[in-house]
């Protein structure tokens, strides 16, 4: 992206603090309040931005409120590998629609994309005939933020270097950002969650796959191909299983959504653990969902998986920690739900085994915005694309 | 640092281009012609440039060329666990005098320093009456660049909080900066070495110990407390032998010069490697350059250690080539040494186990400075310094 313009940064401080004087505003950016003037008068002739009344009396002069347009419009979208999370936002980005479903990311960019557009047509209800202002969205796997597409994703076909931007521009008349689904998710804790004070964090996603967001020095660190984050293929027990990327004891095959459903499967049918076998004789699908809820029902074998867990992402994490010397951990996505049985393990080998300096002053947190996080960032990332073309 | 100014930046030209005129200034710095001259002119009342003479004619009027004072002088100085080297520069980093001496860093800062102001003295000769411009100097372990400050380094007694930054600056009257060493290394390689064009670059120092420096989108990155780049400490083998820092199987305790002596001298006591059993019966000290030439004489032992080695380096590396996604890694520090024999299992390790998305485009290469990276760090940090502050 460009350096942002005063323009940009005007429509960032209404954006997150609602209406505010051209005094306020002068104040905040430090800048003459002649310059000030000049700046909002152009966005007010754009409509990106309107009059909203006189501003609550400093003594002096009367100023006047200016506030982002009422009809400001964003789709946020979070397409995971088993998920699909839209929301439809105003320009402060509060929710005004949304929706989730399952999906199969592996059917292709066709088919997924129709069922977006259903879904993003139906929250708009009245709205649809009005151009969206901007979308931004979220893919699994390593995306081209420049180019727009994913690139060499695994286990989905069909969307490799598939132009998901110039798609999106053209269906949708407004300007389109893809990212990866973990920066995303990482981007909503930075400006809307719980890391929202540290400069230097890590997002870590376990879900079906284990992804990490990197910010550094308040931005977003993305690598040289857009790949940096990938965690889930650190090797944390050379004896470990085959991971589908074809080498052993990956991180991903030891523990991630996918590896516990299949750990949860055979502790079934082992009968190792009555909860499960209870439950996949009921006809079930055992989840990350189950283990956790055999978990606090007391299933012994639910909490070794739970805890066994934990170490493997904290074995992978602790070395990334000496290594990174992040301000802050935040562990989101699915398993995130496993709550403090999962955080206590990772704490504990983090603490443990990292470089004390780079402990010392270091939380390690779950996800404030929970399943909110990937909207959260995409509503972000929309606007913050729309800040720099107002139109 | 504070945000560069212009002066800063006419300076760095001067630097890295040599004598420049005022119009070259302008076109490179994109700014207007008068503005430029401004700054020139109060840059020569500092005496920091001075005039250089007629530029060759480019059409139109005559261009006087500026230069760098002939007498500016920095000290870069590069402060290892078992070597102190140290170099005098002029303002275009161009060395004047250096010298080099084996040390050993835990006796403490005193007689260090004793030393240290001995060589500057010795090394500056007749010029030592004249204040030096600024100091760069870097030290083993992690650092407090803005305390100027060694913090909790292991194996240095006496260095905790020791105010190094304070007590050189009163010593020579001058501007310091204080950095780890692995850091001026990493600096040297992105402003003089092999790194200039790469982005997102990690260093490799491979020596005592073994530490990484970390260069993303152009800048280097030290983490929340100064400690980022520690890759000795990564567990690379669970049943590994035990490490310094109290856990097991860290990258250090199984390749690093300390864990290669240990190695080498068990292979000269077995009897394992004929050629280290003879240098030792022969009263030598076995280090890495004993093995190193153990094995370009064929003994099968030492090419076996370094082959080992570059599997431990290679094996650490691996998770962080996914996980950062760089676009060059660099080895260099005392074991680069033992050169392509190494370097080959390092690569294969890192192509084999790493992302491929991640090492499509990846050169993993030698430190093209060698044992001059750190001390070219050093001046590069000096002069930055100095720039941003001429007098």
């Amino acid at each position: 992206m460009t350096k942002k313009s005063t323009a940009a940064h005007i429509l960032d401080l209404l954006r997150d603090n609602g209406p505010l004087s051209r005094v306020e505003l002068g104040d905040r950016l430090e800048l003459a309040r002649s310059k000030v003037a000049n700046e909002v008068e152009a966005l007010l002739s754009t409509g990106y931005i309107r009059d909203g009344g006189i501003a609550p009396s400093r003594g002096g002069r009367p100023s006047t409120l200016v506030e982002l347009d009422p009809g400001i419009r964003y789709a946020a979208i979070d397409l995971g590998a088993t998920s699909l999370d839209i929301e439809i936002t105003n320009g402060a980005l509060e929710p005004l629609a949304s929706h989730s479903e399952d999906i199969d990311i592996s059917v292709g960019p066709t088919a997924i994309l129709e069922r977006l557009n259903d879904v993003v047509t139906k929250l708009r209800g009245d709205d649809a005939s009005r151009p969206l202002n901007a979308i931004g969205i979220g893919l699994p796997g390593p995306v081209s933020v420049r180019d727009g597409t994913s690139v060499s994703p695994p286990i989905m076909p069909g969307w490799h270097r598939f132009p998901l931007r110039a798609v999106l521009e053209i269906e949708y008349r407004c300007p389109v950002i893809v990212d990866n689904d973990v920066n995303i998710m990482s981007i909503g804790e930075a400006h809307r969650g719980i890391a929202t004070s540290a400069p230097n964090f890590l997002f870590v996603k376990a879900g079906t796959g284990i992804g990490c967001g990197i910010h550094l020095a308040g931005r977003i660190y993305r690598g040289a191909e857009g790949s940096a984050g990938d965690l889930g293929h650190i090797q944390v027990d050379a004896a470990g299983p085959m991971c589908h990327c074809g080498n052993m004891g990956c991180l991903e095959a030891l523990f991630s959504g996918a590896a516990l459903k299949r750990d949860a499967l055979a502790a079934a049918k082992s009968g190792a653990s009555p909860f499960l076998q209870a439950r996949y004789l009921a006809g079930a699908t055992l989840t990350a969902k189950e283990v956790g809820e055999g978990a606090a029902r007391g299933d012994t074998t639910c909490v070794h998986l739970i805890r066994n867990g934990g170490r493997y992402l904290g074995d992978a994490l602790a070395g990334i920690v000496s290594f990174i010397n992040p301000s802050m951990i935040v562990i989101g996505g699915g398993l995130a739900g496993l709550g403090n049985l999962l955080l206590s393990e990772v704490r504990s080998l983090i603490y443990r085994r990292s470089l004390p300096l780079a402990t010392g002053n270091l939380p390690i947190v779950l996800s404030e915005l929970g399943p909110r996080a990937g909207v959260s960032g995409g509503a972000i990332l929309a606007s913050d694309l729309a800040h720099r073309q107002p139109r």
